[in-house]
Order: C-alpha cells, then structure tokens, then sequence
C-alpha cells in the first residue's frame, strides 16, 4: 500500500492535492495544526509540525511510505523575512530524519523560485546558481542542500517542486490575484503597481498535480514548478478587471513596485516537461474558474 | 554583566575555551550532554541540546547575553556524512532562535572550511563560493545562510568561525595527530598516507583563543579561523616521528589518500589578522606541546 503522509494538508496547495492523491490509490493521511474536517476519503491528524515529540507520536503510528511536505510559515507578506523560517527549516529537517527511520521511501516537498538568484530572469534546475536573497529562499535552499546531501544516506527518494507563482481558489487574502478579485467584487477601488513586473503563474490545481506527480514517480532532485511563460503582473490585473466587469475600478500605479524586484522571472520547465507534465489551466481560463469561485463564495 | 553560554563545552575546542571566557571576565554556563565536572569558577548545565524543551528551560534559566556554539556530531570519520548533521543544523537553528527570544545579544559559532568549494585551494571568505561537497560542510553552511540573513532582525549580532585543521591536547582519537602520537607513544606501527596532502592547521587553544576573542568583539559574519600556512600532512607526521624518537614505526604510503581529496586547502587570514589575532604556537611548538601532554597522559 502506498501510504502518504501530508503536511500543509489544509494550506492552498494541500487542500487542492488531496483529491489527486486518493485519484492515485493512496492511502491518504493528512496533517492539520488545528480543526480537522471530516473526510471519509482520508484521515486527518491534528499535529503541530514544530513539536517533535508530536511529529515522532504520528509518524510512528502512520508508518508512512511517502511524505508530501507542503507545510510552511506562509503568511502573505511577513513571511519573506520571519524568523518563523527559521523553525520550519528546523522542523522539515527533523521530519525527513524521522520519516527515514520510522521506514518512509519517497518524498517530494515543495520548494521556491525564491531559492535561485533572481539577478537572472530565467531560472533552471541546473544552471542558475542558489544564492538567495531572502531569508524564505534562504531557509527552502539550506533544507534541499541538507536533504540532497543525506538522501541517498538515509535510502530515500527525493524531488523537490520549486514553486514560481499561483493563484486560484482558497488563495489567502494579502496576495495579488485574491486581492484583486475580492476587492473588484466588492466594488472598492483596488492600488496596483505599475505591473510591469513579468512573472511566471501557474494555477494552484496544476501546482498539485505537479507535485503529486512528482511524489508518485521517480525524478530525483529538484524541479521547477512552472508554467515556463511569462505575463506583466499588469496583464493579470486588468483580465480581472475584465472578468469581473469592474475595471474602472483599478488604480494603476497608485503602489511603487517594491525596491529591487525584479522585471523578470520565469521558469525553465524542461525537466517538467521531460515528465510529461502540461498544465491544464492556461491563465484565462485560470482567472475565469477563480473569479468564478470567488463569486461563488460571496454568495454562500 | 556578560553571561555566556557555551555549547560543546567539554569537547575539543569548548574546554579550551572555558578559562579564557572566565579570564575576560564572563559569567560562564557550559553546557555538557552528560557527566558534569565540578568547577568552582563556572557553572555545568547537563542538556540535551537536541531536546527542544530542554534546551527552552535552559535558556530561560541562564538567559545568556552571549552565545558560543561549538556543539555539532563529531565522530571521527563519520561526521563528514552522518544524518546527524541534519540533527545539529536544526538544533542550532532552534538555538539561534530562543537564544534571541530569551534576550541574547552577540553569538559566535565554529563553521568549517569544509562550507567552501574545495576545487579552489585557497579559501577565502569574500570570494571562494560556499558550494560544499560533503553532508557536514552543506549542514554547516546551511545553518551559516540562515543566521546571516536573519540575524538583525532577531536584533543579534553574530560572528561564524570558519575552523580550518585542528590538532592539540585532548583531541579524540581517530584523526591524524592524535592516532599518530598514540601509536607511536605505544611503540606500534602506524600506517599513514604519502601525505602529499597540504592542509592549513592551527593549534586548538589558539582556535579557542580566535572564537573567544570573535565572541569578545564586534566582527560580523564569517571568518577563517587559520593560520594562513600550509604544510604537508607527511611533515606533521615526521615531526611527530622525531618528537617521539620513533620515526621508524610510520608506514608512508600504506593508506591511500582519500578519493577526491585536494591536493591543498589553505585559508585566508587577512580577516583575522585585521582583528589583531596572533597564533601563539607555530606547528613546531604545538607540535612539541601535543606530544608532552599525551607522555603526561600516559604517566597518568
């Protein structure tokens, strides 16, 4: 039986992965600090992934054979520089140890565009040097140089989705395209930068399917996760403004891009493609099913 | 009041450092895993350092203003690919943090040279990538990129001392000087490579002496602790053959270099040397030093 055990099972990636995974004939068990749902398809656990001896308790009695380790210090904005990095670094190392012992074989873990040199604009698995700039890719990039090092050593199998861009539903609120949208939908007026950023999104079902793919096969090492095509931040505004027939709405400009971002950041996606991956949602039809749910949920 | 906490206090580096803390006028905790020597000018504090709550009730206790971090897995040989460096980086992780939350102000730790990419021979801190090649130099780095990007938001001040070669009393048996001192000592034969190998090595109070005088100032970031010169590992053993008077007993060539080594690792000193830091003992003298105090050991 295949047997996986996953952390940030109720996050936005997480909760999007769940379905794919029983799809594949897991045997699901999902890891939630807090409330848990009730599912009959899986099996929640309440666990705090910073409290080891709580971790220890759960993979003992799980005995997982996969681990999807999705779990992080997420919240929009802070968590560039929190020093919460630091725990969940140290919380994801001790987690691959005690996965290895208590007989886990293959993981896949979510990684970051953040981990490579944003000096350059199109990032690749084997030729973009990892020297971070913030304290997030920092921390991601010091977990996968540990885990690349010790895996073979521990008898494991690893890949590593590293993440660019995503939007879709059940996103947080302080991210560009939730803002956008709910904002827009509740008729208030919206401050955007300029937008001549261009950056790499991918919708959060295609992320999932990536990395439940990745987890279910045999890649080693890591990979972009990525749509591999470029599109101003600007463009991504007004196609909301668009979609939601409320871009008058749209103060271009009224925020400066934030110092020392870059103009451009793409992924290479050739190792994705070599895995015959391709993403279901192209950015229109991405933005339509997303603005969708949003009004979906207002009216709940 | 300076009060400092000091990890790997009984091991190589740690117990040569605890009287120059005392001499600087330091209020010294050291920190020991088990059996505590009594010591009427510091205090023992048995911890388990890769025990979370152990190590929170510990700092709550002190709560040190200073932090010197010496304590990592150093079994000999198999430290440089152990899993218990994925153990230690996130133990000093969670070190770093509730150190800063229980008020500390200044830390400096032991990294090595083994952070740096070793296809350069020397090794400096601005310039050589830190592009490490075993588990033990990644876990270490990984660690060091952390703290560095986190530092002054946790409102430390940090210095990182890259330790080069070390050797001197009390070293464990298994590495180089020691085996061949007590081999030699014990009249057996001792099996060495050709020792073509040229290495950078400092003798270990004047690396406490370094750490020490780090912890004391006001440097940030990483710096080689080295002496800047190097010297055929096949000397330091025929120095120790003619200290001995034993010569005959070493076998050259009866082990092979290691696969991969390089040929020579020297590391730049214009760092520490800036600070005013002197080595006291050359290798003749350290040598000479070494070598008596394991003859008093055996008298012992």
């Amino acid at each position: 039986v295949k047997r996986v055990l996953v952390t940030g099972a109720s996050g936005f990636v997480g909760r999007h992965s769940l379905p794919l995974l029983i799809e594949r004939g897991y045997e699901v068990h999902a890891v939630a600090r807090g409330a848990i749902p009730a599912a009959a398809e899986l099996r929640w656990h309440a666990c705090d992934l910073l409290d080891d001896r709580a971790v220890g308790a759960l993979l003992a009695e799980v005995r997982p054979s996969h681990l999807l380790h999705l779990a992080w210090y997420a919240v929009p904005g802070s968590f560039w520089s929190a020093p919460e990095n630091l725990d969940w670094a140290a919380a994801t190392l001790r987690l691959v140890r005690g996965f290895a012992a208590h007989g886990g074989r293959r993981l896949a873990a979510a990684g970051s565009c953040a981990e490579y040199d944003w000096s350059h604009a199109r990032l690749a698995e084997a030729t973009t040097p990892c020297t971070p700039r913030s304290l997030y890719g920092t921390a991601k990039n010091a977990v996968r140089a540990c885990i690349e090092q010790v895996a073979a050593r521990l008898g494991l199998s690893w890949a590593w989705g590293r993440l660019f861009f995503l939007y879709g539903p059940h996103e947080a609120s302080g991210r560009l395209v939730s803002d956008v949208i709910a904002g827009l939908l509740a008729g208030r007026r919206v401050a955007v930068s300029e937008g001549t950023q261009r950056r790499d999104f991918l919708h959060v079902e295609d992320v999932a399917r990536a990395l439940v793919a990745l987890l279910d096969g045999a890649f080693e090492g890591p990979l972009n996760v990525a749509s591999g095509t470029v599109v101003p931040v600007r463009d991504i505004v007004a196609r909301i403004g668009a979609l939601t027939g409320r871009a008058e709405l749209i103060d271009y400009g009224a925020r400066p891009l934030p110092a020392g971002d870059p103009v451009e950041l793409v992924g290479a996606v050739d190792r994705l493609t070599a895995l015959g991956f391709r993403p279901r949602y192209d950015l229109e039809a991405g933005l339509a099913e997303t603005v969708a749910w949003w009004r979906d949920r207002e009216r709940a």
